[in-house]
């Protein structure tokens, strides 16, 4: 069973009506619902809990964490980041959720701005497949739409992907590379870009699988950590054994 | 269950007492048998077989296909590699081993001339896995020892891979991108460089791992092949509903 | 100074007023006359000259080779195709345009179908530039803006490019990967999506500086070709000096 | 003409005779006198220096800096690692040579460890071409041979890079991706592995000429920065002109 931490800022739930309305037990539970229904194991962590709920013990003991925040980025203490990096590079897997492209441990990450272009227009949205073999697009069609979700254009000041999933196209004109995978150390990240707080992203079927799909992709294998450091020849070094 | 057909050329097996030695029932036998410990189904196909063994309906009826081929590409007819090379856009995986580089169905999936360096001197070689993350090393330390394989060197003329997964060492003074993913179409392929055929590698069981490891990833997921040619819009085109 | 062959079909020209109208003295010739307010010594090559123009002569003197090609892709012999191939791992740029998509060259080298969703409506088009560092975008502002041109959208099976530079919106909802390189044994290759016959894409200046930036890109450097076969080593083998 | 700043830690050489046997004037003043052969603009700026020798003035004056450090990284501070770090997202080209490799500035730029296996046992080492179209090893021959240089051994901790350009040898049976690229922002990265105090790697033509090449290579263009932040429609939304 695969150990699913879904992180949330749950700050917008709290002060904003609007938000409430399409949220009311904040992003984090309604993720963790659809998480639920297949076989992940689910917790929450928050912002505002102690560590911000990422103590030592639920990270060493999370598979994957998933990431969503917004407008309290800086609130989010660099001691926690460097404990989520530390575990990244480990082999935790991380799933960046759209506004979460700002966060410290995204930008960490990247070594960039992460920055955008964005706007708030209700406008619809598509999602298009364009790595048809990946196991993310897996049971999705050729793309997925939104009747309304934040625009997010280009450029997009990350480094180029390892994997380019996912480009989006909205009516005002613009694109997007939506959803993009990486790899640090030991593990894997994949940033997908739907999730804006006012709209119901994450009630969409679609979304769910994706998400969904990339917590498959971006958990760790058995796979044996590096050894660093001062190295002993493994052949014989001018003619001495070594 | 994963669906494996291995297909030899079958040839040094039948004319070299040195090669027989190693593989009695020949190379693709051996690739069968450790196949066979896992829960793949498997079955084995050889060049002078009627169309190679490989008919539309043992192909449509493979999720998996393994390339073993040296002295005889030639002999490949055009028409099943161009049936081989439609499966694979189509999704069906391919891992193609050590002196297939130059089969005509690799060539033709990358575009290059697929030519190295090469040198049998019963040398040893280590197998660096340079991407920890990476399922195809799952299980593996940070390098497989062969105690004896044929060198192969850089410059290998082959597109950058999506991902690399091996660079091997070699006592001569060479190193070779020996382990490499691509995406093609809808199908993945795994190049993976040991199995010279008068050196017991297919016995190893590190290489075993890594041959079964890259079976697992490469098989086709539930993915919905794309829709190619004329496309009516999606969106209303100059005021007029689409 | 470097040497260009534009290469045109020159077909559609000969028989349709419409694109007549655009291009009088056919597609090629309106490519050479923007190359030639540059530094760059162009000739121009079409289908229906002997060997297509493309005379071992004509191709040593070579550097980069611009390819526009769409109703007569059969008709170019596969000597011809083979001969360019090998020029490109030799180390010549190649540009391919618009509709050289399916040309057998550019298939070729890409191993993949090279199949996209595509639609004739007079939209506009918008082509973003994504990799804002790149050489090939240089001069150039975030996107280039096209009155007309005709939708090419995703999926485009390509193999996933080496760098993406630019990613094109269309109003009729769908998105297209429109500038991409590859590198293909000692060559580069640039395929850049703009020039339906019927439009005007090659009179537009952003289009033509893109067109140059790709040449000066593409354009072989005085690189070693590499030594493929048999090799010596070049360390002392099991106490042996080498 | 090209401005170049190379700033060197220069501690090693106020410190160990062995170095200063080798570099007299600090690793710096070598890499100068050898740029200055072509037509480089140079300067050099070190650690103990005010603001490190890389005030706003001298950055904003540098269209490539070069990068060597190793005892003191821990000393160079973070608003300077932070002032870098703006400039290279702003276009400035980073060449980062050996044990650079765990500076603030190519962690923070690359997100990982950057961790690897190291020894120094005054072995030979080669570094192989693997990318022969590419500028960087233009009139380099198929790979380099150093005399004595420090291995750094596979698992190099670094996010695959955009392009690999060196793989290097060690007899002691190490191999390393020892020459790498990377975009970030609107600035172009080259990691490159020899140069270890003690040993005269930076005296050697091959070695030279790389990095005068990819300080060709990383230089930045008149490319137009992205801009970030909100931004209006460029197409009408629902039927509202934008």
């Amino acid at each position: 069973m695969i150990q699913v931490t879904v992180w949330n800022e749950y700050r917008h739930e709290k002060t904003d009506e609007a938000v409430r309305k399409v949220y009311p037990e904040g992003i984090h539970q309604q993720i963790a619902a659809f998480l639920k229904e297949d076989n992940f194991t689910v917790r929450t962590a928050t912002l505002d809990e102690p560590e911000h709920g990422l103590t030592k013990e639920v990270l060493s003991d999370t598979d994957v964490l998933i990431w969503w925040g917004h407008v309290a980025h800086q609130e989010v203490s660099d001691e926690i980041v460097e404990r989520v990096h530390q575990r990244v590079l480990e082999g935790m897997g991380l799933v960046v959720l759209h506004s979460g492209h700002m966060s410290k441990i995204f930008m960490k990450l990247m070594g960039t701005s992460c920055d955008l272009k964005w706007r708030e227009a209700s406008e619809n949205c598509r999602i298009w497949s364009v790595n048809p073999s990946h196991q993310i697009v897996e049971g999705i069609g050729e793309y997925i739409e939104l009747e309304k979700e934040e625009m997010y254009g280009e450029h997009f000041d990350i480094p180029a992907p390892d994997e380019l999933i996912f480009i989006s196209w909205y009516p005002g004109g613009e694109v997007f590379r939506s959803g993009c995978t990486y790899r640090r150390g030991n593990g894997k990240i994949f940033y997908f870009q739907p999730g804006h707080e006012t709209y119901p992203s994450y009630y969409n079927k679609d979304v769910q699988k994706v998400i969904k799909n990339s917590i498959r992709w971006c958990c760790p294998t058995r796979n044996v950590y590096p050894k660093y450091g001062h190295h002993e020849p493994l052949e014989k070094l001018g003619g001495i054994e070594a």
